[in-house]
């Protein structure tokens, strides 16, 4: 880590007294990452914002290639998301999933008529060679969404739990098996080969301000770090970087963040997100019910801020993602806290 | 050609006294070849039939394999075709060339969403190596299907037109031009290298009797035939082969052929047909209105059956089926006609 006391480490002073124009880069994945997401894109922050996606669950299904992070995003963005579910796309049916099941085909994997018309496309653009960075790029302003979406890299990084029974598919474990098995072990495959794509490297070191999304930190933010170019230049940032813990009283607000930390042998709380971020944030935000853990944070040479970050609404997207924003914008990182 | 004119030339004489169990072999294309398929499906002569359709008019729409053709025998046979359109599922919806509409991709090719899972099924085993014929007839079951659907040929064979402005792939032709070009010429691209399916080769050796559907000749059969050793299997068969005109009074009941044969430089009537298959069959079964060229058909050495050929219920397909394969299975070829 570098200078962070130091005013002049960010990058473009000038910027930060017109709020609007400061560049944020959001590392995101998951529901959570969405979240956050959303809430930089109503605020004032929109357009700078760049938003470094997860696709470690990324998988092929029925020959085609799925990207359920990516594209819980761009629906997410898009406002075209099924809000009840938090995933696939509002108002969508399912008439391929039944026409495969008519051919006796496994569908344990939900997938919409409209998100098929997705996985179709990215998969035909893919086999024609083209980068799967620009498939992206063009599937998010097809889907209205205005801020720059981006991939940790083109080539194929693939989350594998290690279960009693084996090593597992990230959506195997997450969708088929309901995250009931305990992990034993998680892996990046192919992480070391991956090369991080020159829009991912360029959000990180052009950024104001790099945030981490209240996401999965294992099974979401995990595969994008997992990629030695982009782990190094986190770590070598000369401005501040922010995680909000994804866990709230030591509950995740969905999915087994909780479940997998522990039974990694982590702890399951915001102490236990400190941890493995250490090194590579300069402050994390908690939730008030957690504010018990400030001093061991600190005690990490990590700075706490303490909110209420539980996103239930838009507003509460916006609010706490300003807030996060505004924070670390304002102040330098010795005044954060 | 053979002694079509003996008896024993019949595969099996037994099996012709009782004639349900008289094996059939159709072949068939477009939507007078499934018409056919289904007459003969719900005749007494279904247990032996065997249907070999064409794939000359496959193609890649969005990186799935589409074997119009195939799936109109399919869905004909499994009654789940949309009726009014002669192609497609009855009830399908078309969510998924919404979405990828949306995504701005050209969605010319008509495909429901059902009909897509159909795609990508086939697709995905393809990409996987298996056999084409053995992923077609695990189709015809899912679709209900219970007669056997046989493929001429694995390998690609795709049919195309030359116009005043180039080549066209037949959809291009077909659906996405509507037929409009003048067709100069037609060729069955990689005809002459596709080693005929051991099926379809079984299926013309073994049958009791051979019949040509009322299809597109050019456009349908031609495909199949263009297989050398299909094409020659036909021609050294030792048991009857006979073809139904697709042209009444010189139209067409559906489709092109009259245009195509037309503008290729033959005539377009039930004498063109028996042009294009002399040496092929042994009678042209042709509609009343059409009595005038009985004596120049049967100048090419072609036997004719006169009779009502044009099937628009359910009951004229079974009757007119029948009627060709009692007429063929009760007499020999020298009394026919």
């Amino acid at each position: 880590m570098s200078s962070l006391t130091n005013n002049s480490s960010l990058n473009n002073k000038d910027s930060l007294n017109n709020k609007s124009s400061a560049k944020i880069t959001l590392l995101a994945g998951g529901v959570g990452g969405a979240k956050a997401a959303e809430g930089l894109n109503a605020s004032r922050y929109r357009d700078g914002l760049s938003i470094i996606g997860n696709i470690g669950d990324d998988q092929a299904f029925h020959g085609l290639w799925v990207s359920p992070d990516i594209d819980t995003l761009t629906y997410s963005l898009g406002d075209r998301i099924n809000r009840e579910q938090g995933w696939g796309l509002a108002g969508d049916t399912c008439q391929v999933l039944n026409g495969l099941q008519q051919l006796g085909v496994d569908t344990w994997m939900q997938l919409g008529d409209l998100d098929f018309a997705t996985h179709i496309y990215r998969t035909e653009r893919r086999q024609r060679g083209e980068r799967p960075q620009q498939i992206a790029e063009d599937i998010a302003v097809a889907n209205g969404v205005n801020v720059s979406l981006i991939l940790p890299t083109d080539d194929v990084v693939a989350t594998r739990l290690r279960t009693q029974d084996g090593w597992l598919s990230f959506q195997d474990y997450f969708v088929r098996l309901r995250c009931a098995p305990d992990v034993l072990e998680v892996e990046y495959h192919n992480a070391e080969q991956a090369k991080a794509n020159p829009e991912a490297l360029a959000a990180l070191t052009q950024a104001d301000l790099i945030i981490i999304a209240p996401s999965n930190p294992i099974l979401s933010i995990g595969a994008i770090l997992a990629i030695d170019d982009l782990r190094t230049q986190l770590k070598a940032r000369t401005v501040p970087a922010i995680a909000i813990s994804p866990l709230i009283g030591g509950q995740a607000v969905k999915g087994p963040a909780e479940k997998i930390m522990t039974s990694l042998g982590m702890r399951a709380d915001a102490l236990g997100i400190a941890h493995y971020y250490q090194g590579l944030i300069d402050t994390l935000v908690i939730d008030s019910c957690d504010q018990h853990l400030q001093a061991d944070i600190e005690a990490l040479g990590i700075q706490v801020h303490v909110t209420n970050i539980w996103m239930k609404t838009p507003q509460d997207k916006e609010r706490l993602m300003s807030e996060v924003a505004e924070l670390a914008l304002q102040t330098t990182v010795g005044e954060l806290g």
